[in-house]
């Protein structure tokens, strides 16, 4: 159980879209914070950074800046996160990771609290905050495994910009006005900053996210398909995903069509199952044109379902629509409920 | 074969997103014109359009107006349709209908001339063409099915508003605006014009492409599954549907898995009978970041198909995705094609 005890708690990262979001994530839940350590990159340190209503200066993320630290939520790159958790940790800090640096490490377990919340007792110091679109997905998943047996996934995404950060935020806005105006939009961001070739993200879709790897799936969709195995600890599980990069601004949502074990399930039956699940709102009424959109579900910390139905040719598939912020639930408020949970376990954080 | 004559065309609906289309393919192709009758309602009579250099005044689209019509080209709205369809076939003419009208009616072909060019041949009078998103799903589908064999289909959809009609172009463009501007924008058009609800497209994500039906699937997604079925003259094949409005003007695009009869299937093999299928252009090069979008796309009047890959779990399963011009194969090319087939089958036109 919760004590009183009040917390050190660093932010790696807060001047990113994450990173802020984390900030008011723990204000909204008034996170027993004695101390914040908010930290960023060498170029942010002595700008502030507000929270609870005091102006706190931004320290640059060294080694050193954790010492005192009991928990550090990092959302500053995988690169940043492999050079600095394990510093974190050997300092005394439960690291909370919301890169990809140790998502498949078998030592660091990968967790969401609505479905696997028992894995955060297995951690060596890190724990891993799965991909935006997997959260979500795994979330409206695991009602359906637990009640119905869950063979297969196939999933399309429509992703938001603002997993690609800030940047990626503005091009967005810049070249939908490039584009109002009959002007040339410019082309510097998505869909992978990194990568040599651009194209317009405004009134367009691409279907890249992240790099590609060699078996021609991106890297966000071996994420998806990997990462989504490992939370519902079933390696047999099948997960198809192809992952497709949108014009607006926050959320994510997800076309996803699953094969369960019961061939008997009716789709009342899934609505009930969704509707039970923690942390998940059934919006799905037909009747009355409801289902969540990315516009709806922004600023909300819960996962949103809707469009709800049956397989026409296959008795144990269903299809449906999940939608939920991807800067909150498929981020920072995973990675706070992570916290929230390690706080609350038996004999406190350890 | 073709010989030299001249035709009688009718375009009804022809102040319309199809309608102008159509007669810019006529145009392109030149396609053998006598005279053109630009037919619309009664608000359009007396308006002119140019075709050919020539300034033509709008006719309304009257029963009569089809007097001396060989071919008539429909765009005008279902209901139309089914007003003067039949109409102009008892003025003689042949009519290749763009609603979805007489789609599903078995005494109507329903054509999309690389799939079933054959089924021309058995028309009572009207020919159907299909729906937009259809359309260019089964072009890439055909050559995989006669090579390969097709047993499933699961499309999830990326539609462009200009599916829904100029108005939905101009509330894009508008909401687009305000939002940029911090103002609340106005929704009056989608999803769907006559339903009571109405939500922001502009930034946003809308499952919901025409009405819905009782079985929870929109028109749109039944449309998708049963002219793939018809068209593809196989009533067992395993199709499934979920459509989604986007934000962008032109293109659709459609993330698609499908399963194949032969599980030694290639990605090799499957794009080789993509590349040789007329009317697809394969751009699928992951080492360049080349796939098409609906931005590359748009003004064009093939189909692409980008991203193919083997499933990770099912030997005969594969997904790729699909982008074309909504208004160009999608409508108003597919249905010049028709009728250049028809003036081009042995016989003539008859």
């Amino acid at each position: 159980m919760a004590d009183n005890k009040q917390y050190h708690v660093a932010v790696v990262g807060v001047t990113g879209a994450v990173g802020q979001k984390m900030l008011e994530m723990l204000e909204q839940i008034d996170f027993p914070v004695e101390k914040l350590y908010p930290l960023a990159s060498k170029r942010s340190a002595g700008k502030k950074v507000t929270f609870k209503g005091e102006s706190i200066e931004i320290i640059e993320a060294t080694p050193e800046a954790f010492k005192g630290v009991d928990i550090a939520l990092f959302s500053a790159g995988g690169s940043v996160s492999k050079k600095l958790a394990h510093e974190a940790v050997k300092h005394g800090a439960v690291v909370i990771d919301n890169t990809s640096a140790f998502r498949m490490d078998p030592d660091v377990p990968l967790v969401v609290p609505e479905v696997n919340p028992e894995d955060i007792q297995k951690h060596n110091g890190i724990i891993a905050n799965p991909n935006c679109s997997t959260i979500q997905m795994v979330v409206a998943l695991e009602p359906i495994r637990q009640k119905y047996g869950l063979s297969r996934v196939i999933v399309s995404t429509y992703q938001s910009v603002s997993g690609a950060g800030n940047d990626a935020v503005e091009e967005l806005k810049g070249q939908s006005q490039a584009l109002l105006n009959d002007e040339e939009p410019e082309t510097n961001i998505l869909p992978v900053k990194s990568e040599p070739k651009h194209y317009p993200i405004a009134f367009n879709a691409l279907p890249q996210i992240d790099v590609f790897e060699d078996n021609h799936y991106t890297f966000e969709e071996m994420k998806m398909i990997n990462e989504t195995k490992k939370i519902m600890h079933n390696e047999d599980l099948k997960v198809a995903a192809t992952c497709v990069r949108l014009p607006f601004f926050y959320s994510h949502a997800e076309s996803v069509y699953i094969e369960v074990n019961d061939e008997k399930l009716t789709v009342e039956d899934l609505q009930n199952a969704l509707r039970d699940q923690e942390g998940l709102v059934l919006e799905d009424d037909i009747n009355n044109q409801l289902y969540p959109t990315p516009l709806s579900a922004e600023g909300k910390t819960d996962v949103f379902v809707g469009r709800v139905r049956k397989d026409l040719d296959v008795d144990h598939g269903f299809h449906f629509w999940v939608v939920s912020d991807n800067l909150l639930k498929g981020a920072a408020w995973n990675s706070v409920q992570i916290a929230q949970k390690l706080i609350q376990q038996p004999g406190g954080l350890k």
